[in-house]
């Protein structure tokens, strides 16, 4: 972690850049693989299924028997672990239920939005190193609740031909009936395109590598909705002097285990807590079973100095994390200070860990600064308002002069004589 | 305009197809504009603005001088006029406002969202053949009302080297303080990257012609924020028996009139009403101003009878207009069934033309059946919901045992580690 004392803002723009990752090679890479499930759907699944993950597998839709495979290799505990988490994450996203109101801008003008569940939705989990079942319940239980009809699931198998347990065990729990063993770009691919076996979906969530993030990013050109633009995973840990160094260490490893390319940022008021947290993450990280991925995230990560509370909140908004830990005893009114961020964990018993997995906030959320415009997935992300608009007789009358007058100014002479034609019928009835 | 009787479902997916502009050959153009601007910035604008708008100018941002002849330009009605529409849109986008409430989710364990102003908005007004006005007062009023903190607008001058009158009186008016001239695919560049007289933004609104579209899609896949995809303008209006053909023609015109690439569909339940709606809008379209484009529009636009109103609310649905016109004395009832669409217009007295200008909903919509999985422009736009979290001594204690668990079956020691040391700390306080 390389550190800094009171850099000026002059160094700020520099010093909140995050790691870069060449993608541009992958366009062409993806842009094929996207091209072989439009022409053949099922079968370029299959072959690619075999090409990536070496691995033959006969029907892509995971079956009863496999579902009921999972259902018996999650251990009891785990089981109530997920129960609870999902218990949270339930409570905190129905309360983001909001119910219409009629508004009668002038009278005989009344207007409203409905939200209405986006009908069919796909969910990509990853496998890999990590399997993230964690991700499986942050997405499929907002789309649930929101309401959304068809609910689908992707996540690649592994050398067995199976998708792990747990994620299938979350899925099922959740309520997705159908989940398909698809990894990479080629799931993401076959829900925007649809295939024999998998249904096309209007809008794509979920984590992935830099073939699933390009896959995404040249189906969301092509107007297929995803939920986030993609970036590595980051924390910021803004700690003043009452921060307890241990717990500070703790959190920034738990995020740079993630992956090499996470990134962790320290940001404190106090030169000690700088130097102790540093020596504590030298303790910690010894015994970390991912410690040479954290080692390497470690490399692009800073631990910053700032003589003056004001200008460090000001760093932590300019740098916009996607987690935001405050470590302090003041960590309310510093809260109320955050403006750009993904989630915000408030106080010393706050880790971003519970808010991974348990706490019920979403932790589907903005990276790479883009917590300047975006907010993380939420019950909204699995839904679109609607506008309604009734006009009565009076209504017409009391609003049409001025339609008409500003479609004239328009140059737009069709608009005015939608609402003269009708204008004109009441004065004659 | 194009007529079909009982279209089966097997061919829906021909007839919800938008007419298709080829883009691909704007890709070079455009990126090589927005790399002149990232070098070169103001310099670049002001011989963009030579090159493509014709004019020489001196300054970018419009000066209290040509506000103030703004101002003087503009007739008291419609002046009035723009009164009234933008107290009625404040009015709807104001009741939009959502308090945080704070959830419980276990005992210890509070968490809630906080909307946001985004901080640094850019909103881009097209000049051109009509200048869209009421797409100003459409993005800066949300804008205002969100609270975000630097609202900027450009727009391209005419031969004249100035902004409409109109536009600059929308965007004074609503309390946008810095306006600059610059259109095209350079005002989105100037407005992404940020030059000398422009400040960067975070999320861009606003239509456009092809360039700009083009410059939108390249600099949100750079993790700009846009409104949403582009595609031309659309309406479908829905009409049964008791429909009035003249007001029906009279509304598919004033969507045709907006250019040559917008697609109007009628959908009726009713075969004279196909007949009597055509012979209408050959009767109208002889004396628009802009017939000539509109006569194109028609060209693309299609008429269909069904014999079921399920089956014609079922193609609407699957269509997914951005514009949708209930024309039918059980307009409740049909828009009690929509799920796809942008803005719904209930009923005989309710045109498209008042929603584009005055009855308070916002005229930014999905076009391109995006309405399936996008919603218009409101003042969520302009905000984002930062998530919250905040766990006692106690908080920690209920729902540590579930994350470290979880976390273990997710491989994922360190986050098991930030966890566990509180606990451990608690246990021996």
């Amino acid at each position: 972690m390389k550190t800094y004392l009171n850099p000026g803002k002059e160094n700020w723009k520099e010093l909140v850049k995050r790691p870069q990752f060449e993608s541009e090679f992958l366009d062409g890479a993806v842009r094929n693989i996207l091209g072989r499930i439009q022409k053949s759907g099922d079968q370029a699944l299959f072959e690619l299924t075999k090409q990536y993950d070496k691995v033959e597998i006969n029907s892509l839709q995971v079956s009863e028997q496999e579902f009921d495979e999972a259902q018996k290799a999650i251990s009891p505990g785990l089981k109530r672990a997920i129960e609870i988490a999902a218990a949270n994450i339930e409570k905190f996203h129905t309360d983001q239920k909001r119910a219409a109101t009629v508004i009668e801008t002038m009278p005989g003008v009344t207007c409203w939005r409905k939200a209405i569940p986006i009908s069919k939705v796909g969910i990509y989990i990853p496998g890999g190193s990590a399997p993230l079942f964690s991700t499986a319940l942050m997405l499929t239980i907002p789309a649930r609740l929101a309401g959304c009809k068809e609910i689908i699931l992707c996540s690649p198998v592994g050398a067995s031909g199976k998708i792990n347990a747990a994620i299938l065990f979350a899925a099922r729990f959740t309520g997705v009936s159908k989940v398909f063993k698809v990894g990479g770009a080629q799931a993401i691919a076959a829900m925007a395109y649809g295939t024999e076996s998998i249904p096309q979906v209007y809008k794509i969530f979920g984590p992935g590598n830099q073939f699933v993030t390009k896959a995404k990013q040249l189906m969301s050109n092509e107007g297929v909705a995803i939920d986030l633009p993609a970036g590595p995973s980051e924390v910021l840990v803004l700690a003043d002097e009452t921060a307890n160094p241990s717990f500070v260490a703790a959190d920034l490893l738990s995020q740079a285990e993630h992956g090499e390319d996470s990134q962790v940022m320290l940001v404190t008021t106090n030169e000690k807590v700088l130097n102790h947290v540093q020596t504590e993450i030298q303790k910690q990280i010894a015994t970390l079973p991912r410690k040479a991925i954290a080692e390497r995230a470690l490399q692009s990560s800073r631990g910053i100095y700032f003589n003056s509370l004001d200008s460090a909140i000001d760093f932590s908004n300019e740098y916009a994390p996607e987690h935001l830990i405050i470590n302090s005893t003041q960590a309310d009114e510093v809260a109320e200070k955050i403006v750009n961020a993904g989630s915000v964990f408030i106080g010393n018993y706050s880790p971003e860990a519970v808010g991974d997995y348990a706490s019920g906030t979403n932790h589907t959320l903005p990276t790479n600064g883009y917590a300047k415009a975006f907010a993380g997935v939420s019950l909204e992300s699995f839904t679109k308002q609607i506008t309604f608009q009734k006009l009565t007789e009076q209504g017409i009358q009391n609003i049409g002069p001025s339609v008409e007058m500003m479609a004239e100014a328009e140059g737009l002479e069709a608009h005015k004589r939608a609402v003269r034609i009708r204008l004109n019928s009441i004065q004659k009835s």
